[in-house]
């Protein structure tokens, strides 16, 4: 049974604290790519100016063996600081979109009220065209965008994964 | 004189278009790592589960000459669908900041009054801390957690910079 349950792929969100010194993130992707470990989503960001640290969100997935061998091989790599496994803990995620939405004929009021319904911000109005920023969860971005779809041709940009624990 | 402008360093914000295959990102990273070329922030997510494509925006910086090479390179890599250099048309940049902030002694109102003057969400409130969600620009999560590190502790989880085209 124990055996079988090592075999579930599980998607962690991972947080990695690293200097920010050239070649840090091709050395993190690549070490991704050289051992076939999956990349859902990748952000990265200065945290600090003054101590030069970026922090970088992946999302994985793999067994939880693999997501351990994720995090050690993280763990051992020279500019990293920390790596945190944020999906073992009560922790928020969020992502954020921009949602350009070509709107069909008549569409117009829908794609108005989708944005209501959805919380999301109207941050241009043309013609033709909306620009929706949201910021949710992954799960109701897809929603929204699946919603979006059907009001008219759709462009999106999202940030990918951001997320932080919720204890100290 | 052209001579001089040629050498003013540029901020500019790049959308990349990729097959979402293995490896892409190390590859794109090693690029710009090989090439000296900088990465100010970089997201990437899946923009379609259908035809397995995402979308990375990348934020550099360099001479106009620089720039115009690094487009080139990304655009002559073999996954690489498009290339649009956002920064030379108008264009919407937004960022997403989860901020936690170890309350310091007497400053919760001040706390709460922060995040109402900036449109800060509060997604969790404990005894002694908060987490603020703000999506706005770079320079406004900037002043924004400066301002916090005056009233606590803080941890900040930025995804870095999404963009999109205002004209279709």
């Amino acid at each position: 049974m124990m055996q079988i349950k090592e075999q579930i792929t599980e998607r962690h969100t991972l947080a990695v604290t690293v200097a920010n010194e050239p070649g840090v993130l091709a050395r993190i992707a690549g070490m991704f790519s050289a051992r076939g470990y999956n990349i859902e989503s990748l952000t990265v960001a200065d945290i600090s100016d003054q101590h030069r640290i970026s922090r970088i969100t992946i999302v994985t997935n793999g067994t939880p063996h693999v997501i351990e061998q994720i995090v050690a091989q993280l763990d051992r790599m020279v500019p990293v600081f920390s790596v945190t496994d944020l999906t073992l803990g009560a922790h928020f995620e969020r992502e954020l979109a921009l949602i350009k939405l070509m709107i069909a004929p008549g569409a117009h009021d829908r794609a108005l009220a989708l944005a209501e319904d959805s919380h999301a911000q109207v941050i241009d109005t043309a013609a033709h065209s909306f620009i929706f920023e949201v910021t949710a969860t992954s799960e109701k971005i897809d929603a929204f965008v699946a919603a979006a779809e059907r009001l008219g041709r759709v462009e999106v940009a999202r940030t990918g994964i951001v997320a932080i624990a919720r204890d100290q």
